[in-house]
Parts: structure tokens; C-alpha cells; sequence
């Protein structure tokens, strides 16, 4: 976001353009043409120069620095240049310096606070009127296809469980609440059991994220279901919808059908279950090393890596790995630099050193030691000058990353930086991940208890029908991802439309709490009077129309989005509730000793 | 809804056809093509039978049989045929006859609580097709004409005064709430401010309204907002659009612009702010008979009434009379048969016997009585055999339906049912109803305060503008509402744009509490910084599709709605919420006693 803070410009940098990010100390409007601010970092601090000869657009950025306040955060680009002699202030550096702005741009949180300012900015304008043509080509497909767009209630049933969902009180009882929809799932699949046979609906959902989560706790999905097909059938459907929307917003010809891939081997080629296949850069699992039956060992190499980043740009890598050793991602992930006798780090505590000789007192151990990891070099194809990464982890668990795979992610990022690796703006790869296993262990356990990977309703594949009464950890579930370019766009499945499956799955299988079961009766009450046999996906429309129209955010998608932790900057939302209005639903506040 | 009742039908029923509503008192499924039902209502119990050689969908009615329980609510249609006559029950009438029903429709409750079967009927499949189709032919002329698809919040800001809206706890702070928005109204003028121009959403809003109202806690509406606009722009796009809606899904050419009259004429003409002017039938105003001048006189003649109703049949309209004065809508109505020599109860405590001369002892009187009264009668063109009502009230409120009003639309519908008058089904009575007084007092008297008659951000008409600062209650809106058939389907204003008037409005007009002020800071604030003139409207989609799918009760056009107390009866919602859940969000239920 900066070329500079503000304490390293000085002389030097005069005539260069600089971007600079920091908090307003004071403001001083000098005129109607002149406006002079105080940028100040955590290094020093800048003097600002906004000058209406000198830059397009003055009046706007005027108003926009008008409203600020001290302390707001804001990020300028604009030209260094010399202070008059006279002014020069005399031990800072910057004192020599000031910069003339071309460019104010208000940071986040300011920027919410006064969003109807912010959305006369041409990107947000094009953005949001973008993201009304994708909606609108979306529905016209739909349409043509004979959707029926169907609007399911927002005020939903609470559910015992519902950690994440918001509740809404209600006025039938003290306690009494509806819930506002993560999706609406159970009423799509009522839509089949009612016979509309291809529904649609561009939904608005909620989810009560932590705090800390930077998410937006209202988002819209793309809310498909069909009856009478199989998982090619729908997968079609929205290859073709995509393409449409490709067409109409980017006049950009995607090829269909798109190409399938298992889990099982998008996380080994590529260590992710939305992998980002632009760029190769594959993981190579090397069964020889791995320690017993229970460990999965990984290899990834970047070829001219260990040239291209210096043990200085290597640090990041190494944050990664710790962090994902601390999640039980992996259990051991080290990094070795590839030369011409062998690695480096392998006498070291690393994963390459447990699984070679480990005496090397004799001239015969070191040069069996030698040979078994140029064997190892050789499998994986590493070379002289690359950098390889060295993994392993349980069997039991199967990350939706493992660490290989954010490795990856973070290479390619670093490679992209650098110019070593090119990845062209309209390179879109979609794929479909499917065969997911259809239940997850929660622990890292042969015997852990089973959870649904997705959610209870996807059905098995067929041929894995057996299993669900013998070995449900090795069913695989008719469920699919729609993936591009490293981002899942949504998923779906084909449903369980057998209500003594789905009984089963509920009872035997997530050995689901009665009360919990009880509030899913409906469902397999419906199930059992002739509903026919369907499946849906959903797409998240904000993380498409981010795709669509490149923005780096999802608030720069939607037109009044809440701030990191859930507030409405501008609107003030969430307010205090009096205890008048409370109590009109049977509610109080608790005591803080309560 | 039904034809008899149980206790009324014998054997010369036999051969009728008929409809008859009960509860089930039981159910004995004979075979697989034979269930016979017990059915009584308050007056006695009729045996029904359904027999799959004898009624079409068969199978579909033996279903929801099967789905009933003892004390289901339903309604039968069928023919009465003759018992075999060993099986004639002794003493009840209806043991001699049974009911071969051809259609079993289960009651509103039932069927909600098995909605998914409910929806498989026809009539429903059609209206949720229609509804998609409706909101599909919407998009596409909004997105022809220029207009942007804005996604606003779901989850807004609480309002001090919010009586009607829902809250949503959050996790921010013990009672610190979002609250569900009653429309995006501050949001679309923020997108005006924005600079957004032309804004449409077919939204999702809500309103908490009384358990008793038989209304849906959560309704869509297509909500428009225009920049630098007069009125006549945004109602022209708007015939626009409900023209191409009627040609495309009812293949009727509506004739634009609509008809325009002013609030004062549609209460003086039709006693109503939404007047039916598919026929005549036209109150008049009969200042001559007017008590003084706080009071408005009135009569509404219905042309042979007085022959076409007998005494027992205006029992309606004494019981609407009773009803609207308890009310305040009128303070005296009285109702009279025209004869040759006048009108009867005259003499009565009547109106007609207020304004005429009091004393009839002599000859000289009684004669100019009848003089004055044949005067009134000519004056408002009554005629013998007429049926005339009279009516008083305060000339401080004009309530949006006045007693004739209602007397009005009552006498309409029982001419419909006695086939005394015809209106045509495709016949379309669109008209646009403005100038609404901009306040409305909010009791009877000419000191009263001062509400806003819309909402506080309408604008005045100009040429009442001076009026603002010294006589506000006679100062116009620049409001004006859709109506069709007596429907309203909607309403929309020019919107104050200068924030010294719409704070004048706040402050020195409605006297809002500082608190309630300080949540529409915001909006002054942003009306503050270039905001263009802008006007927009909001049409209600449900009645919108209920009117064109010519269903009885929105419940018929949407798919999972709530009933009539709040309930979704399907998913059972909503429901207790553990102690836990709401202390998650700092709540907790009050104890009784507090």
C-alpha cells in the first residue's frame, strides 16, 4: 500500500512519486485552493500539500480531506518536492521535503463512515453497477433455463445448535426467536418435495462470524436446486451460466465443461481443495520417506528457488510453517536448499534426516546416506539450485490446506512479486473438486468421532452405498466445488433423497443429539412423501463479482458492508437496545455478574 | 366458503353438489381405493367418502387424507348421494345421506404445516411461477431503463422509536442490536447522494406487526429511487413498468399515464385514499346540512337499494356504522329508504331529522319539512326505492377511509354477490392518488401535533413551501400512491433535499426527541454534501402478484409464508431459544414478576 514511510523521504526522493499511508494530525484549509495536512506514521511524519493548480479533480479530494479528523486514517500518492528555503524546519529530514498531492484516498474505516461519499469514487461506481450486471445476466440464464425464482423466508427456525446463527425475538413468547438463514438449504429441498423441479433464488444469508473474523455477517448466494439429474447435470448448468456471465461482463469465451479433479488429488498435486492451477508448482508424494502407516510424506520443490530467494526472503516461509505445525496441519515440514552434493539441512532435526541413515560414522553410511537422498532428489525431480519443502502428516485427517499446499500459495505470490513467475489477468481456471470424503474425523484419530464434511444432507456416490453401514469414513459424498483460479466460488451436492438414509446418517452416523434430530423431522417427514431425487449448489455473489471486477476486497463489491467487526460505520449500527424495547420481547440485559 | 352445514343436509340434498368446512373426527382408509372420513362443524357430522372410481386425482387427495389428523381443518366439495339403506343411522337427519367428495382441500393451518404438499396444488404452482415471471418482466424493464440493482442491508439500525421493527442481538455489546429493516428508504437516498441516479431492489423487508393483524412479518417490495426527477418522471416509469408486467403476463394492454387525483377528491368523491373507480356509486358532499363548520356532510345514495336489500340484509351495514363511529370515523351515520312521500327514519334520532325543522304541529311545518327534505333528496339525486346514507365527521382528520367509504366498498361486494352489479375480471382501474396533506394532526382537533402523513423525508409541493414556516398543516406532499381496483400497490414522494428543511421539518414540524433526531443525523449530514433532488416509490410485489394471479390471500403467492400469528407452522418456528444461546448475546428471558 506505500512506496515510503514517512520518515525515509528526504531530499533524495524529490520528483519521485510516492504513496503514503498514516493518520491526519492537523488539517489546515489556507484557502479554497490551498489545503495543507500533517501525515504522521509510527516512523515520523510528512507534511501534505494539496493544490488545486497542481492536481485533477481538487474539489472532490477537498471535500473528501474536509472530512476528516484528526486521526483519520488515509492513504495520499503524490510527488516529493523541496519546501521553500524559508520554511524548511530544522532536525527531521522530512522537514526538506513536503508532498504535493495527486491523491487522497480516505483509509477503511473513514471511508465507511462516510460511504456515500466513497461510492462516488469510479471504481466502487463501476463495481457495485457491475455487480448489478452480473445479478441480472445470472437471472436472465436462470430464466431462459426454466429456473423458477422462488423467495424463501429470511425469519427461519432456530436451531438447538446454532452457534452461528443470528436470532431474532419474537413476540409470541418471552424467548421466543426465529433465526436469520445461513442458507436456504431445507426450504430448497422442500421446493423439490413440493415439485417446482428447478428453483432458483439470488439469496441474502448470515452468518455470526467471531468478531475477529473479517467477514461480512450478510452475504448473497447464487441458490440453485433441480430435481431428476445427476451431479453432470447441474455441474452443465452452471458451466454454462458461468460462460454466460463471461461473456456478458468480461466478452470473454470460457471453455466448458470444466475440468474434474478429486479431492483426494487436488490436495496431493496441489495441497488444497480449491487449488489454483495457473501455475504448476505440483507436490510430489514420496510414500519411501514417510515414517509408518498413519504419516503422509509430501515433497515440494521450487525449481531455481534456493537462487531466487535469499534466507532474509525465507522467513515468511518459515512463519508459515510453524503456524501450520501449530494447527496440526502438518506434523514436520522442513525446507532444504538443493546443491550439487545433496541438501541442506539434512543432518540438521529435519524430516529429511529421519528417514535416511542415521550413522553416518563410516564412509559407506555417508555414501549410502548420499545415495538414498539423490534417489529421493531424483523421484521429485529437484536440482541443483531449487528449494524443496518436506512434509508429512497424518493419514487421518486430510486438511482442506495442508501446509505444502499454503506454501504453495505463498511461493507463488513471492515468485509473482518478483517477476519470476507470470500469471496473465485473464487466465481463468475453473475446475471442479469433487469426490470429497463425505464424512470428516473431527480428531486426529482412527476412532474420532465422524462429522458431515459438508453438511448431513449430501448423498453418498452410489457405488460407496454400501460402505455407509460398515466404513462410513471411507464414503465418498456426491458433493462438488466450483473452484477458479485458487478460489472456491460455491458448491453443492446431489441430496439424500431416502429418508431411511438420511434417518441413518443423523442417528448412526453424526449420532446427532435428539433434540437436534427432532428439529430436521420435517425434512424427513417431506423426504418420505414422494420427493424426487435432486441436488443444488450455491456460488457466494460477492466473491464472484470480487473475481469479475478485481477488487482485493469484498467491501468493495457491496454497497454498504460492515466494518471488520460488524458495524455499520456510517449508519452507527449496532445500537443500544433500550430496556423498554427488550422487554416488549420478554428479554433483558444480564448482569455482568450473571 | 361453504354451502350448508352438516346439520342441514337430508336427503333432498341428494344429487346436489356442495361444500361443507369441519374438523375431521376420524379417518378409516377401507382400502387402497376407498377412505372414509367423519367430518362435523358446530352443528353436526356428515360422513364423507372418497372413492377412486368416482374422483379424479385420486391418489394426490388419498395423500393429504392420510396427512390429517383427528381435529384437521378442512373443506370438502362433493355430491350428496343416499346411504345404502342398511346402513341409514337412526335419529340423525344426515345418517341418511353421505357426501361423495370430488375435492378435499385441508384448512389454512393444515396446510401450512405440511406446506410442501399444499404447494404440489395447481393453483399455488401457478402463482409461484407467476410471482418468478412477475419479478424476472420487473428486472428486465428496470435493468432496460438504466436502473442499478442494489443490494441494501438486511441488518440495520435500531431506531429509538422502533415499535414496529425486529431486532437482532449481537455479540458487539450486551443489547446492542441490528434491527431488520421496514424498508431501505435511507439507504437509497444515501445511493442518491452517491450519485447512483437510478436505483431498483426487489428488497426482502419486515415489520413486527401486532399478533393479532393477519399480516406477514416479512413482505417484498420493489423499491425504486430516481436523481434530478419531478414527479411525472418516476410515475411515468412506473406505468412503463406495470405495462410491460400486465402485457407480459397477462397479455392485456394497459392504457398510460394513469388517471392523477388529488387526495381531497378521492376522500369527497370515493371516501377513500385508494378509491375503487371500476364503478360509480359516488358520495356527495352536502355542505347545506353540515352542522357547523368543524363538520363534513355527506350522503351516498345507492340506486334501488332500498328494494334490492331487505331490512335483515343491511344488517352489514348497521354493524360497519356501529364499528367506523366507535372509531372516530365518523361521528353520526345514519341510514334511509327513499319513498314517494321522503325518506323513512327521519323522525328517528337521525341526521336527516338534525337538520331539519324540529316541530311538525302544524300543517305549515310538516310541509316545509318535506320541503326541505325533497330539496336534499333532489340535490343529491335520490330517488324512491333508493337506499341513502348520511354521514358526519370532523373536518380536522380526514381518515384514509371515511364511514361511506366503507359503506361504499361493503355495498359493491353484496351488489357483486346479488348480481346487481358487473365489473368485468380483466377490467384494470389504475390512477395515482397525490397531494396528500404533508402532516396529518394526530388527534381530532384543530390544535392537535402534527405527525408526517408518509414519512418525514417527503418534500413539500413548491407553491406550499412559505406555508411550511406559518401554517404547515395545509401544506402538500409531493407523496403519491399506485392504486388499482381500491388496491394500493404502492407509494413513493419527491424526497426533501436541503437539509435546512428536512432539519426544520424534524425540529420546529414532528418536535422529534433529541434522541430520535440524532439517528437521522447522517442523512442531514449527507444531504449536506451535494446530494441531488431525488424521488423514488416502493410497490408491494405480494399484493402486486396477488392481484395479478387473482388469489384471495397473499399467503397464496408466497411460498413458505408465516400464518396468521407469526408461525411458521412447518418448520416450527419460532422457537424457544436456549438460556445459553441467549446469553451469548448478553440477554436473557425477564422473570414474570418483573
Amino acid at each position: 500500500m506505500r512506496t515510503h514511510t514517512c520518515n525515509n523521504l528526504n531530499v533524495e526522493n524529490v520528483d519521485q512519486h510516492v504513496k503514503l499511508c498514516g493518520w491526519v494530525q492537523n488539517i489546515r484549509v489556507l484557502s479554497d485552493t490551498l489545503v495543507f495536512v500533517q501525515l504522521r506514521d509510527s516512523y515520523g511524519s510528512v507534511q501534505l500539500l494539496a493544490e488545486q493548480t497542481k492536481m485533477s479533480c481538487f474539489s472532490e479530494q477537498k471535500e473528501l480531506l474536509e472530512q476528516l479528523n484528526t486521526d483519520s486514517l488515509i492513504e495520499v500518492a503524490g510527488t516529493v518536492v523541496r519546501r521553500p528555503e524559508e520554511m524548511i524546519k530544522g532536525s527531521t529530514q522530512a522537514g526538506e521535503i513536503e508532498l504535493l498531492v495527486d491523491k487522497v484516498k480516505p483509509g477503511e474505516e473513514t471511508r465507511l463512515a462516510h460511504r456515500y461519499l466513497d461510492l462516488r469514487r469510479p471504481e466502487l461506481q463501476n463495481n457495485i453497477r457491475v455487480r448489478s450486471k452480473t445479478s441480472m445476466a445470472i437471472r436472465q440464464f436462470m430464466d431462459d433455463n426454466g429456473f423458477v425464482d422462488i423467495e424463501t423466508p429470511m425469519l427461519f427456525k432456530s436451531t438447538p445448535e446454532g452457534a452461528r446463527e443470528f436470532l431474532v425475538p419474537t413476540r409470541v413468547g418471552a424467548g421466543h426467536c426465529y433465526a436469520l438463514p445461513q442458507s436456504p438449504q431445507q426450504f430448497k429441498q422442500m421446493l423439490m418435495a413440493a415439485g417446482f423441479d428447478r428453483y432458483y433464488q439470488i439469496a441474502r444469508c448470515f452468518r455470526d462470524e467471531d468478531l475477529r473474523a473479517d467477514r461480512q455477517p450478510e452475504f448473497t448466494q447464487v441458490d440453485v436446486e433441480m430435481s431428476f439429474i445427476k451431479k453432470e447435470d447441474i455441474q452443465g448448468v452452471m458451466e454454462r451460466m458461468v460462460q454466460h456471465v463471461w461473456r456478458t461482463i468480461k466478452s470473454v469465451e470460457i471453455t466448458v465443461p470444466f475440468p474434474r479433479m478429486s479431492f483426494a488429488e487436488a490436495t496431493s498435486r496441489y495441497g488444497s481443495d480449491k487449488p489454483d492451477t495457473r501455475f504448476d508448482l505440483e507436490i510430489t508424494q514420496v510414500p519411501e520417506i514417510a515414517l509408518d502407516q498413519h504419516t503422509v510424506a509430501e515433497v515440494l520443490v521450487i525449481p531455481n528457488g534456493a537462487n531466487i530467494f535469499s534466507t532474509k526472503e525465507m522467513a515468511p516461509f518459515v512463519d508459515l510453517i510453524r503456524n501450520s505445525q501449530s494447527n496440526n496441519e502438518s506434523r514436520l515440514t522442513t525446507v532444504h536448499k538443493i546443491n550439487e552434493t545433496g541438501a541442506s539441512g539434512v543432518s540438521k532435526a529435519s524430516l529429511l534426516s529421519r528417514y535416511l541413515v542415521h550413522n553416518q560414522d563410516t564412509q559407506q553410511q555417508q555414501q549410502q546416506q548420499q545415495n538414498q537422498l539423490k534417489e529421493i532428489l531424483n523421484s521429485v525431480s529437484a536440482n541443483p539450485g531449487d528449494l524443496m519443502f518436506v512434509s508429512e502428516r497424518s493419514v487421518y485427517v486430510t486438511p482442506a490446506n495442508t501446509t505444502l499446499g499454503r506454501v504453495r500459495t505463498l511461493v507463488s505470490k513471492l515468485l509473482q512479486e518478483k517477476g519470476q513467475l507470470d500469471i496473465p489477468k485473464d487466465k481463468y481456471c475453473f475446475m471442479w473438486v469433487e469426490d470429497f470424503p463425505l464424512f470428516t474425523r473431527e480428531v486426529d484419530d482412527a476412532n474420532g468421532r465422524l462429522s458431515a464434511t459438508h453438511h448431513p444432507f449430501t448423498a453418498p456416490v452410489e457405488k460407496d452405498l454400501p460402505l455407509l453401514y460398515k466404513s462410513p469414513e471411507k464414503v465418498h459424498g456426491q458433493h462438488y466445488d466450483l473452484v477458479l483460479n485458487g478460489v472456491e466460488l460455491g458448491g453443492g451436492s446431489i441430496r439424500v433423497h431416502d429418508p431411511a438414509v438420511q434417518t441413518y446418517i443423523f442417528e448412526s452416523i453424526l449420532k446427532l443429539a435428539p433434540v437436534i434430530k427432532a428439529s430436521f423431522d420435517h425434512l424427513v417427514t417431506a423426504l418420505g412423501h414422494g420427493c424426487p431425487p435432486h441436488g443444488g449448489i450455491a456460488l457466494g455473489l460477492d466473491r464472484l463479482v470480487a473475481i469479475l471486477t478485481e477488487s482485493p476486497s469484498l467491501r468493495d463489491v457491496i454497497a454498504f458492508p460492515k466494518s471488520a467487526n460488524g458495524r455499520d460505520l456510517f449508519m452507527h449500527s449496532p445500537s443500544v437496545a433500550a430496556a423498554v424495547q427488550l422487554s416488549e420481547y420478554g428479554l433483558k440485559v444480564l448482569e455482568t455478574s450473571e
